[in-house]
C-alpha cells in the first residue's frame, strides 16, 4: 500500500511549527508496512489544496490530509477536498450530533462563557463522505473515496487516525544495522546488497551515536533477512548499535 | 520572493527522522521576508527528484533541495538535479580541492584509519553549476540556475545555507497577536480583517498556552499595522501572550 500525506497550513511553511504530525503519521504507517511516498506541505489555499488532493488521490492508494479543518476563515481544507471530488458540503445527523455533544460538554465545563458556534458550519462535510468523529475535537474529519481528512491539532489527529488505523496495512518490513566503517569504505557493499537482493538500503551517518546506521527495507521477509545477513558480513555491520573508537 | 523546499530521503518518509531541516530553512527564509510556498519530501528516487526539481524550478523564484548528496548508492540528489537541467556531472578545481582539503583534515585527525574515498565521485557537480563548499562536510553543494542543492546533515546544511543566505530576500512581514476569545466568537472579525486590509490572517489554537494566536502577514507595512490595530480592538486581542482563565 502506497500513501501520500498532505499537511496543510501556513504555519508549517513559515517555520513557526515543526511538522510533527507528518512524522507521527509516517511512523504509524511504516509500522503497519505501508510505504509513505510523499509528504507535502502547502498553504491554506483552497484551489491549491483541491488540486494536490486530486492529483495524489489518483497517484496513490490513499491520501491523508491534515490541518485546516476548523471554522476560522483560514480553515479551507474540507471545502477544498469537497471541490476535489465535486461534492457539495452537507451536514449529517452524525456530525451534527457530534458537534452538539462536544459543545454541550464544553459549555458544561465553562458555564460562564458564551460560545457563539455555527453548528451547521462546524458539522459540514463533503456529501457522501464518511465522517470521522472523536471526543477530542469539535470539527469532524471525513473520508472521501481514498482521501482521509484529519485535524491538525496533534491530539485530535492521533485520536482521529486511531479510528481508521486498521485500514492502513502493507507488506514493507525493515531492519536496522550499524557499522563504524566510514561510508566511503562500504559503498561497494551497499551497492552489491541492493543488487543481489530485492531490497532498498539506506545509509545514515549519525555523528552523535558515532556510527553509520543502515536501513534495509523489503516486501519479502526472506530477501530482507538474506540482505541483512550479507551486510553483517560484508559491511562489517552489527545488529546492535556500535560506536566508533576513531 | 517565493521559494519551494524539496527535502529528499527515505528516512523522512518512514518517520525515522523529524524534518527539522525544512523547519529551520522555512524559519530562516521567513525571517528574510521570503514566502515559502511548498515543502515536499520525496524518496531517494532519481527520476522523481529530477521531475519535481524541474517543476518547482519553473514555478518558483528559487528551490532549495536538501539531502542525498553524499557518496553512498542511495544518494542520488545531485545527479537528479543534473538530469533536471540536462547537465553532465563534472569535477571542478574548486570542488576537487575542497574534497582533498577536507579529506586531509580527516586523515590527520584519524591517522590509523584508512579512508578509501573516490575523490572524483565525491567532488562531482552538475556542469556549469556554482559549487557551494564549506568546512562542515565532504560533498559540496551547488547552485544550478535557481536551484540550490544542500547537504541533509543539519550542521552541514546550516553552514551551506549561510554561504548563500544573502541571496534570499523578500518583503513579507508578520505580526503575532494573542486572544483568549473562543475561535467561534472571532470568526467574523478575522474574516473582516482579511477583507478590509491586504493581509492574511491565521488563527492557531495553542492549548498549552491557553490562548489563540493570530498571525497577520502582509507585504505592506501600513496594511500590516492597520490590520493589527483593527484586530487588537475587534478580536479582543493583545500584543503580548495572554492566558484563558476559563
Amino acid at each position: 500500500m502506497e500513501v501520500a500525506l498532505i499537511t496543510v497550513g501556513d504555519e508549517l511553511l513559515s517555520g513557526d511549527t515543526v511538522n510533527t504530525n507528518a512524522n507521527w503519521l509516517a511512523a504509524e504507517l511504516s509500522d503497519r508496512g505501508v510505504a509513505v511516498k510523499r509528504i507535502l506541505s502547502i498553504p491554506d489555499e483552497r484551489a491549491e489544496i483541491a488540486a494536490r488532493v486530486r492529483e495524489y488521490a489518483d497517484d496513490f492508494d490513499a491520501v491523508i490530509v491534515t490541518g485546516g479543518i476548523g471554522s476560522t476563515p483560514d480553515d479551507v481544507t474540507v471545502e477544498a477536498v469537497a471541490d476535489a471530488f465535486d461534492r457539495e458540503m452537507v451536514v449529517t445527523d452524525l456530525t451534527r450530533e457530534s458537534v452538539e455533544r462536544r459543545l454541550a460538554a464544553i459549555r458544561e465545563r465553562v458555564p460562564d462563557r458564551e460560545f457563539d458556534v455555527d453548528v451547521a458550519a462546524e458539522a459540514a462535510v463533503p456529501a457522501g463522505s464518511r465522517p470521522l468523529v472523536t471526543e477530542a475535537g469539535l470539527a469532524p474529519g471525513c473520508v472521501v473515496e481514498n482521501v482521509y481528512v484529519m485535524p491538525g491539532i496533534p491530539d485530535e489527529l492521533k485520536a482521529t487516525f486511531e479510528t481508521v488505523g486498521d485500514e492502513f496495512a502493507g507488506d514493507r518490513r525493515s531492519r536496522f544495522l550499524y557499522t563504524v566503517e566510514p561510508e566511503s569504505n562500504i559503498i561497494a557493499a551497499l551497492a552489491e546488497a541492493a543488487e543481489r537482493f530485492d531490497v532498498a538500503v539506506g545509509c545514515y551517518p549519525d555523528r552523535e551515536a558515532a556510527h553509520n546506521r543502515l536501513k534495509v527495507t523489503a516486501t519479502d521477509d526472506d530477501a530482507l533477512d538474506a540482505a541483512a545477513a550479507w551486510l553483517l558480513e560484508n559491511a562489517n555491520a552489527s545488529e546492535t548499535p556500535v560506536s566508533r573508537d576513531w
